[in-house]
């Protein structure tokens, strides 16, 4: 069940105004695959990009708006269990990366946290037990 | 030869400090495939993540360091053809995007351009002759 490594599932741009980045991004022809009042997914090939307000990430991290910067995109692994979750983000603190948000339950059923690196570029890692991953670690 | 819209083939994080952040991405499992004194790249499947100064990043796209906040961090499509790139850096600008830099011939030989969405994240559309795409647009 060992994942490589070298993988992202989601890249995801946070904005100001979401309204405002969906009519940019839909007219150079992104199609939203599904959409609310914060976050706008877009499937590519086995991956997603999304478009998340800075508010709703601000909430989901706990970084204040302001922080956001570097770290106003994010970048995600996906892993089985939660227990890969936590091994995840245990390795990359090892690693020297800064704690941001311990593994925590998330409010649409999943298992997530957050950690920045050295640069502040925030990474997650997550277990969505309603978005199966294939052996590769891409989403099915 | 129209490609998908809908994919990344390059994830590219800028950085203070290209050692430290390369000790940190290599503690955790990335393998370098090729490193320069402003930029390290990492295989992924059909895909590169890369770390790149930001130095680098402002002399290649004239925006000063301070610019680069939401910045600091690149999306690429790469493209068939001189021509497409620009085709697709109109068509960016078109739909609302600011220019950054207008389609240019690289150091390396390639063609590239540079467009700000509305929030500043900077999306690099390129041809690189020496590094082949398949039909669906990823990295061969």
């Amino acid at each position: 069940m060992a994942l490589p490594y070298n993988r992202l599932n989601f890249i995801t741009l946070c904005v100001t105004d979401l309204a405002r980045a969906r009519a940019y991004y839909e007219a150079l022809g992104w199609v939203p695959e599904n959409v609310t009042d914060t976050i706008a997914f877009y499937r590519m090939d086995g991956q997603y990009f999304a478009l998340f307000t800075l508010e709703g990430l601000s909430e989901e991290t706990g970084l204040d708006v302001a922080a956001l910067r570097t770290g106003a995109m994010t970048l995600a692994q996906n892993y089985h269990t939660e227990a890969d979750v936590e091994a995840a983000f245990n390795r990359a603190v090892a690693c020297g990366a800064k704690p941001v948000r311990a593994p925590f339950k998330t409010g649409w059923g999943g298992y997530s946290c957050y950690v920045a690196d050295p640069d502040g570029h925030l990474w997650e890692f997550a277990h969505n037990p309603f978005s199966p991953l294939d052996a590769e670690g891409r989403l099915a």
